[in-house]
């Protein structure tokens, strides 16, 4: 099957099974995409063919002698290089952990591998999954950014090189990339998936999440992954509860009360971008209205930023010392301003964060889903930023599932996603109506 | 029922369950024995006889209009002045507070009066649930501190004033009082029960807690109060799960596995009581065996006083700088001390308390329980402290189950408690291991 590569998880996982595919040949195809585009695309920062097939073989071979598969048997995953894995590097994106070897796999590439996926490699982060980007470009323009933290995870998939792969979140790096590159992006309610072995940058944070190129795929890892891990203190006592059957149920679900939220950092955004969000929101008739969030939002990403910066300070403080030279100056001028902070201060942000959390399960309650932009406008074409992600900062610290849909192009024909969000806990919900968008949009899935 | 304030809460609800005891007759009871001791034990910060007559009688007449009784159906409770209550003031110990009139009851009590308990008043903090005593004295001794900051929550119980009331625990305000005033003290997982309404100090590290004279009476508060709460956001999916049955199940358990921890703060203890601890350990033969915590617990006081004093400084900041007049001047001291804490520093003490918090449940995990001291001795002979929480602050931290057992006496023959801790979750074993010591002194219970 030389397309196999095209295919989404959850159609190559049924031919997988079915034996109209083997592992092998479904990683041979993504390695051969890979060898036809990486020189341009640069998604990976550690791929080891020889491992990734031994993966596929012997997953193949399990078939063959009677175990029953995982529901990712045999399916290629790519992983952000912030989390650990036991046979490949983790560099985190910097110069400082160049060849660094853990001992064990992280939780979720644990989860993975027990699902049956095929660790295909490790992609591309920027520096410690924040600003500082690394080589990756975005598919659809080599002259535009993937976005970022998640830079090769999102441009790996949607560039064919994988069907799935593992990102990260902690202001907008999941949810942006998924916009800039095209395809669905998920961040799932906080708490859903351990953190353990991944490089933590701050506990009130950072989210694990995924790419993939159907929403039935985001349910499918989703499900894989969401387990409670007594080592991840945030955690939820029972994450995601049966995202696939959800959607199975949901299968004729169409919404019946939408919101568009500008929110307060509309001036953010291209005129093109709010007008094209503006025109698709008018578009879906009287099933949406505007809804405004409160003042408690307005200082937001003022506060995100606070508690981020608090949260660097404390963790790169031995090599803002030490070592400054080998951090790029964006980290050190983030460290630079939570060095000052006081205690009090952080401590008064997170009570704000926490505040406008419970305040928005409340007012989105009603509400099917509530949309949003994704990104304040197409991937811009300079590969020294990954671009702004105040657009993601409300919805990551108030902990809500959210997924980029990617349906709308920005001025220039780049993709421009639409950001799907509802109160924590239903995930089930924002994958239902993201699908309802994406099928009445004219496609399938 | 001449002696009804003597009963347990246990005992009292199932005698109003079968009619041989009127709610009104143990509230008269209890409210005679106030009236007998409160002079001289100065438990209750606001009592007002009529409603709490009045709720007993309603209570009583739905029992004869064959409303089914709840779990507390008839039993009076007392009330730490720090939980908000919609028809008596809560004045937090504080001037500042003076007379004020909360809109709605705190979480805690809304779910005692959904139990059918009536709410007997409201008993001595000491100032914002920290060190700057109130009037309260220890019933045993009127010379000594009942401990704090429960103090009249533990004195009205340990003076057969009520047979429960409910305290809370931030460093060691729930067990201290307990040891020094020989009840049962119980404060649970952290996250068990709402915080909504209750003044918070740290999110991090309050808990609502109860004492009582018997340990099925924790039991059969803690199941009525153990409920998920959307509004605290730390809160257990699941706390609790069935006290009450579970110690009934485990009606014949004895501990096979115990261990005595010391703990890092030892040195703090009176030499008579090191020795009454050491003594009584031995006692118990080889099911119990010396434990030390690891170096990692060594800073455990000293973290727990940052986090705390870091969010004093955010809480009190406008007293502080307003009307520093109406706060202590031990308040003041601990707020002065967390005003120069950075950002930074905050994160990293909580990063070790959490790390602390996993590494406790890890090495707990293979013993029934761990017994530690409750207080480093006897209540002190000052009425200006209220003793020493060096003893108690791990636990808190670490959010495990803390039960204080009244089983030894010090030198001069006041209470010293025994602490009983475990892995968190499993307040259910601390109950029953609590118990089987109890009766192993040869006690009923």
């Amino acid at each position: 099957m030389d397309e196999a590569h095209t295919l989404s998880a959850t159609e190559a996982a049924a031919a997988i099974r079915a034996g109209d595919l083997s592992s092998e040949s479904l990683v041979r195809g993504c390695l051969a995409r890979i060898a036809a585009r990486e020189a341009e695309v640069g998604a990976w920062t550690h791929l080891d063919e020889t491992n990734a097939l031994a993966q596929a073989r012997a997953l193949d071979k399990a078939i063959t002698v009677g175990k029953s598969p995982g529901p990712l048997h045999g399916i290629p995953v790519g992983i952000k290089d912030i989390y650990d894995t036991a046979d490949m590097p983790t560099q985190l994106g910097s110069p400082l952990h160049q060849g660094r070897q853990p001992d064990a796999d992280s939780g979720v590439v644990e989860l993975l591998k027990e699902a049956g996926a095929v660790i295909l490699g490790k992609t591309v982060t920027t520096e410690f999954a924040l600003s500082h980007p690394g080589k990756t470009r975005n598919p659809h323009n080599l002259k535009r950014t993937p976005g970022g933290s998640s830079s090769g995870s999102a441009a790996a998939v949607a560039d064919f090189m994988a069907p799935l792969s593992v990102g990260s979140q902690t202001v907008g790096s999941i949810v942006r990339p998924g916009s800039f590159c095209g395809i669905f992006a998920y961040k799932p309610t906080f708490g859903s998936i351990t953190r353990r072995g991944m490089n933590l940058l701050s506990r009130r944070l950072d989210h694990v999440g995924f790419y993939a190129r159907s929403v039935e795929d985001l349910a499918l890892i989703g499900d894989a992954t969401m387990v409670n891990d007594p080592e991840d203190d945030d955690m939820l006592a029972q994450p995601g509860r049966g995202l696939m059957d959800s959607l199975s149920n949901l299968n004729g679900f169409a919404p019946k009360r939408l919101a568009f939220v500008r929110s307060p950092v509309w001036d953010q955004a291209d005129k093109d971008a709010q007008r094209t969000y503006e025109d698709y929101t008018r578009s879906l008739g009287n099933i949406i209205g505007d809804l405004e969030l409160p003042p408690e939002f307005d200082r937001a990403l003022e506060d995100h930023h606070l508690i981020l910066n608090a949260c660097l300070a404390a963790v790169f403080r031995r090599e803002y010392k030490e070592t400054p030279q080998q951090l790029s100056d964006k980290l050190k001028a983030r460290i630079a301003q939570g060095i000052p902070l006081s205690a009090s201060e952080l401590v008064d942000a997170t009570d704000r964060a926490d505040e406008r959390r419970r305040l928005l399960d409340r007012l989105f309650a009603d509400y099917d889903a509530v949309l949003t932009p994704a990104a304040p406008g197409e991937a811009p074409a300079d590969l020294t930023t990954t671009g702004n992600a105040a657009f993601n900062a409300i919805w990551t610290q108030c902990g809500v599932p959210a997924v980029n849909v990617p349906l709308l192009k920005g001025a220039s024909g780049m993709p421009l996603g639409v950001q799907v969000v509802a109160p924590r806990g239903r995930d089930a919900k924002v994958l239902a109506v993201s699908r309802w968008l994406w099928r009445r949009a004219g496609n399938d899935g």
